[in-house]
């Protein structure tokens, strides 16, 4: 047996990501699925879901808990909210949009995808058109895209939806809870997140949170038994329990995110703090002579994407090693045409973890006789 | 906020299930999905399921890890391992039986049911017979059902299954891990069970042991991205990694939790404890006057159901109150033709566990003023 450091590495990464030490001990408790303490934690997280999400049940929506990673709950919004004759718009700039085309293949739900660069935002003239063009029932798109770290203009795309009187997803995944925005601005019909990403929760389970109307509207449509969202809201309110044995310490540990996320000051403190982190890094990386992929007009203050450096020695998986021996995990870069890492902002980490990481960035780069700044 | 009690309520349940404390501490770490540290627990796991399922690789098995619960799991199997010509023979004897033909249904499926009574295993000339008659490709059978807690021969079903040469799955969710026995002299072809069972982990995700040859013939045949058991093991086999978040602590805990099952002498060892566990708590029930559902020959060592008290005082949902007021969690019955509870048997319990369950029996049947020995 490995005894592990005192200290895990900080994860620099898109998740799951660094969390706080109250947020784990709170795994501790064995609780049964259908214990009242137990049932009152699910019953306050799906309250408190709606309120950062800056919606009511009163208002109309509903936060339904689904197991398994995010994808699984942006699979269950496909399968769930696809009647027959759905047609969906997806709006694609990197990886995860490319994954909701793959659902829709994979689940024979009609589609078309339209694709943009990796590094620019959609073209809202181009959605409007594309909508005009041809019928659809639907549209989706995704908030931050973690393949760049851009963030997409959910609120002009959501008033074309809403023109068009369609409805209306956004995979928040790596958003919600570090942007503050609100869904009722920005016109959305649902929204899927996960518990290990800016509530700063560990992974096991993603959440949505949706119109009741589109739910109710959505009865029998789903093409899983384990993926129905509308099944699992119905058993949820009916019994307040789940239908299918929850992760109940993953939950346990999420509703003790989701207190800390209040005490930081909801979505807007956390944001800030997020911001701070990737100026931090910004900075920090200026300095070494590391260049954005991104203008900053562009970056979500979520993930930020650095090109590599051109010298000759540069070798990431060389790179990667010797910041992970030097107890700091980044993440290698997405996007198809160019060669870049990414360095994570979000999850329980400071603008002094970020200043740690530079230290270590600069450190590596005289390690591997990278004369700084880069050029 | 509430402060939790020394000691969470031993949990008398199918599962979720008390676990020990250094299966809870190991999730006190986060790793990162890419982390060679938890690379390394993943690939570990997966060898040591095979090790308890009495299979190795080269005897050409492969185990699988599934975000979600159990029944996602279970669903994985029937959209994998269902070429369009599929045909399923379902021999169901409880819910989790039924909820295989449910399964089926959903995902448009060709299945027929072979119904039995819930307390009673299914009759193997008709099993026969019905493969006989018409042609199927694949039949599946639950392990346990822990709807009354009956064993199901599973041996017997699974030479009749490979004298026709079709595709064997058992779900031996309920089992695994808690009782001794050999996939190879069982023929199965695939098996699922979860993390918050027998082995005693906490709950988050499930695993099938398949053999491989099984998996390769199944390229494409999913109906869903996420719950496609070929692409979850392509994947994981390349790359060591997850396709999607998994839940990293839960799967941390699960390695300690197979070290323990190990320390106790693998499933032959816990499935003494347990039967040790159920022959406790039926000699002290029957003390008490309390009756079994089932004849012992049928029952399994993981599950106990009791008859209610025939006293007109008596309430289950009161009974159940009383028990969880003084620490003990119950589980109420599930079988449609009996009026019984259920009483779980797994999970970090013991013999000393039982007898204090017992005791709080007793007072509270006194305190319901229902008198002992019941008639």
């Amino acid at each position: 047996m490995t005894i592990p450091a005192a200290k895990d590495k900080p994860l620099f990464t898109p998740g799951p990501l660094t969390t706080s030490l109250s947020v784990r001990t709170a795994m501790l408790r064995d609780l049964g699925s259908r214990d009242a303490t137990f049932m009152t934690a699910v019953k306050e997280t799906r309250e408190k879901l709606l309120e950062i999400a800056g919606v009511s049940q009163a208002d109309g929506y509903e936060a339904v808990l689904m197991q398994g990673s995010g994808t699984f709950g942006v699979e269950a919004v496909f399968s769930t909210f696809s009647p027959p004759a759905a047609r969906w718009l997806i709006v694609s700039n990197g990886a995860y949009g490319d994954r909701m085309a793959k659902i829709c293949r994979t689940l024979k739900i009609d589609h078309q995808v339209l694709a943009c660069e990796e590094t620019q935002q959609p073209n809202l003239a181009e959605i409007q058109q594309t909508l005009e063009q041809s019928k659809f029932t639907a549209l989706a798109v995704v908030h931050c895209e973690t393949t760049s770290g851009i963030l997409n203009p959910i609120e002009e795309i959501g008033a074309i939806a809403a023109k068009q009187g369609i409805t209306y997803f956004v995979d928040s995944m790596s958003a919600f809870g570090g942007i503050d925005f609100s869904l009722k601005n920005c016109q959305i019909d649902c929204l899927v997140s996960s518990a290990n990403k800016c509530v700063e929760g560990v992974p096991g389970f993603s959440f949505a949170i949706c119109k009741r109307e589109l739910l109710e509207r959505s009865i029998g449509n789903a093409r899983s038994l384990s993926l129905d969202l509308v099944d699992q809201w119905q058993v949820m309110e009916k019994t307040g329990q789940f239908r299918f044995t929850p992760p109940t310490h993953v939950i346990l540990a999420f509703r003790q995110a989701l207190a800390e996320l209040e005490a930081e000051g909801g979505a807007a403190g956390r944001a800030q703090r997020y911001r701070e982190n990737h100026q931090t890094i910004l900075a920090e990386t200026r300095k070494l002579g590391f260049t954005e992929l991104l203008p900053p007009e562009l970056q979500a203050p979520i993930i930020t994407s650095l090109r590599y450096p051109t010298h000759p020695n540069f070798s990431f998986d060389r790179f990667y090693e010797l910041l992970s021996e030097r107890g700091f995990v980044i993440y290698p870069g997405k996007v198809s045409r160019a060669d870049c890492f990414r360095i994570g902002n979000i999850g329980r980490l400071f603008a002094s973890d970020m200043k740690m990481l530079a230290s270590a960035l600069r450190e590596v780069l005289a390690e591997m006789q990278i004369p700084v700044p880069l050029n």
